[in-house]
């Protein structure tokens, strides 16, 4: 390599200086000197975490044209947030324990990383139950669901490890992972046994470096409950390969009859249990979640929990107000309001259910929990549409209804409704659909305003 | 390699099947037989990134044996919330904001993930000035501004990478970077010039694989703050070596005398400050944080804003409460409010670095910002400790006076005081650490209750 001297400069195509020794002049004897690379121009990217954080439903509906009827009033059962339409306010007890926490002026101070002491044991008194006792050690706190996830996720994996996630399924657990190299694999879930586990692929999908198993229960996107025996099969499965398992309940309880925690039937598995405040209290935005350690096997020891507690002292946790208000909220909230919500959730779902059961070429799978139910598409009877995401966007240009495609979770040719809108949007709704079906269906008699149909599925 | 037969299992080290191939017999011949591998028992360990997630104050203060003088009440001098002692209570219209917030019901949704727009709108307003004009697309609301300054460092540094970090410094920096592979360089902060940069030592540190120089001022925990002048002189070496900024200025307007921002000088340099309510509306729990993108030259450009929002996308951001209180919190906060807490800590920086000049042994920088003073030591003229850590030890096991040793911001022989105490307890404790010094100052004359010295400093 050819010496520079001078003020000779060497420019990779990075626009640094080489590291290469250079030579000064000293004397008439050249001698190498070191020479201090630097950036010659600017150039500022991205990391590769921004790059590789890829939220599948931003991508699938960023990419969607979506131009609603102007003769129609939009109406989105696309949102997972209950608040949205104002039909479904919290409590006036969560309010008035808002205001109290505000007022004593006792919660503006930094609280721990996993949160106050006496917040964590009411979480943890609130859901303890003898089969599966919690203390509030056993209670971190964080900032929303999703950040109990990330913790959890984070304190289980390591780049090059995988996870087993459902399909379809919550997109953030591939956000998560993907972007700081942890590999995802998708098991699947049988529309035709009401979503529940293909026990088979499931099993089928472990290897040595699966190092965790989601488990969504209530689901997302599906709206499904699992039944406690096949609760007891999936716990068979983890305990069988020595699998931990990242339970997301953020929707339990939110059920037509009563289901069981995994956590209550684990006799080995230990279980990361992920809730919150954000669906069953109606106050997503407030960023409250919890992880709940079940482990009465001592699996994972004091080093998982102490790997956690390091994980939470990155950013904090939770809003102290929100904090100090747990206590009197996971107390004083009545039962009528958690029964109100079900109840009015019940019968949104059993509309949409109905209305959209009649429609041929759509098979609505009944949902018994949580706030979404899914749709499946024949998409054989519908030659206009390409697959669910052209389906949908079209929806939205003709009828002004907007469903998120099942293929932002990874599960073609299914949409999924959210149930929360207000019953009168949710027949309007219903109905349009229907009329839009009726409309692209390649089996329906043309011309017949009311929709004689010659097949029905 | 022996094959197996029948139930023969081969198991390596790490309790996992190996994935070698078996054989089956089938009449009477062997047939290859691919085997499952699968782990044999429970091996759950904490992952790399918790494992190096090292908060290095924890680390230190974990270690120490700190027991009271049972005849002497604890103060604590080394916690850096403003909010501990009660003196400090935030401002009644922050209340009222907060309160509002909460009765409108608006704000129980999910914000978007960079929070409201019109509370992005409002933190623009409130620090856009001419030479430095800020837009609400220039602001990400997060989760305190420690989540501001993870995004910050997360969308500017790959693993591999280094960034350099003020030394003595906060040390969330390292924390954070660390555990995600990037290296952290520290660059020196000169005491006898009240804390300004090394900026020869700054400069040798550069290399090519510098991604982001952090700059924290004021700064915690020297109490210190910039001149135009020596900002300047940071932003040439910036620019020279075309490195972006991470100015950490969450101190910032919490000032003796107008200062100016790293922004507002910068003319090329484009730079993240990251800020938020906790330490000047003085509720730090609140967890509400920001990052302010200032790139007049368009050197971030799209796509580390876009990298910005992606990485938000992973837990959302701060208490929707809280960001819907903003826009009234910034614009109905009086400034009665700013400047009593400016001239509180003033009065008690000057009670203590008075008292503690006089102190033989001791050597307190005098501060002009934030809430901190630093106080170095003459381990010379203490035979008694090997260390800062021991000194502050002791200085709890005799006078009941905590204050953080600064080996937890890799400095040792110093010690940080936060003087948001009430003012009759910082007289004690100054007296407290006056009696402790006398009594261990080798050049102190034995016996002399007054504390004559025939050495100062």
């Amino acid at each position: 390599r050819h010496p520079y001297l001078g003020d000779g400069i060497g420019v990779n195509g990075k626009g640094f200086h080489g590291n290469a020794l250079q030579h000064v002049n000293v004397n008439g004897s050249l001698y190498p000197a070191k020479v201090k690379s630097r950036r010659l121009r600017w150039d500022v990217k991205p990391s590769e975490m921004a790059n590789n954080t890829l939220n599948p439903i931003r991508a699938i509906v960023d990419g969607m044209k979506l131009t609603p009827n102007p003769e129609k009033p939009m109406i989105a059962l696309s949102i997972g947030d209950p608040t949205v339409f104002g039909n479904l306010p919290t409590d006036d007890a969560v309010i008035q324990a808002m205001k109290d926490a505000i007022d004593c002026q006792k919660y503006n101070g930094y609280a721990p990383s996993v949160g106050y002491l006496k917040s964590r044991q009411a979480v943890a008194n609130f859901y303890s139950i003898p089969q599966a006792p919690l203390e509030a050690e056993d209670v971190i706190l964080t900032s929303g669901c999703s950040q109990a996830i990330e913790l959890a996720i984070n304190v289980l994996c390591n780049p090059g490890d995988n996870i087993l996630v459902p399909c379809p399924g919550f997109s953030l657990y591939k956000t998560l992972a993907v972007s700081v190299g942890i590999e995802v694999k998708l098991y699947n879930l049988l529309p035709e046994k009401s979503w529940e586990i293909d026990l088979q692929h499931l099993e089928s999908m472990i290897d040595e470096r699966t190092s965790c198993l989601i488990v969504t229960n209530p689901s997302n996107p599906c709206g499904s409950v699992f039944s406690k025996e096949h609760l007891q099969k999936i716990l068979k499965v983890a305990s069988k390969y020595c699998v931990p398992i990242l339970a997301d309940e953020i929707y339990s309880d939110m059920v037509r009859c009563s289901s069981p925690s995994l956590a209550c039937l684990s006799s080995d598995v230990p279980i990361l249990s992920c809730g919150g405040l954000a669906k069953r209290w109606l106050v997503p935005g407030w960023r409250l979640g919890w992880i709940l350690i079940h482990d009465r096997n001592d699996i994972f020891g004091s080093k998982i929990r102490q790997g956690l507690v390091k994980l939470s002292q990155r950013i904090l946790g939770a809003c102290t107000i929100v904090q100090g208000a747990l206590e009197s909220i996971l107390n004083n909230t009545p039962q009528s309001f958690y029964n109100n919500t079900i109840s009015f959730l019940k019968s949104n779902s059993e509309i949409c259910y109905n209305q959209l059961s009649l429609v041929p070429g759509l098979n609505p799978v009944m949902p018994s929990g949580a706030m979404y139910l899914m749709v499946g598409i024949d998409m054989d009877h519908f030659p206009d549409f390409t697959n669910d995401v052209d389906f949908t966007e079209r929806l939205v240009t003709e009828q002004s209804v907007f469903c998120l495609p099942a293929s932002a979770f990874e599960y073609p040719n299914f949409f999924r409704i959210v149930v929360t809108v207000p019953e009168e949007l949710m027949l309007q709704a219903c109905a349009r659909i229907r009329e839009f079906c009726q409309l692209h269906n390649l089996h329906a008699i043309a011309g017949s305003t009311y929709g004689y149909f010659c097949i029905k599925n």
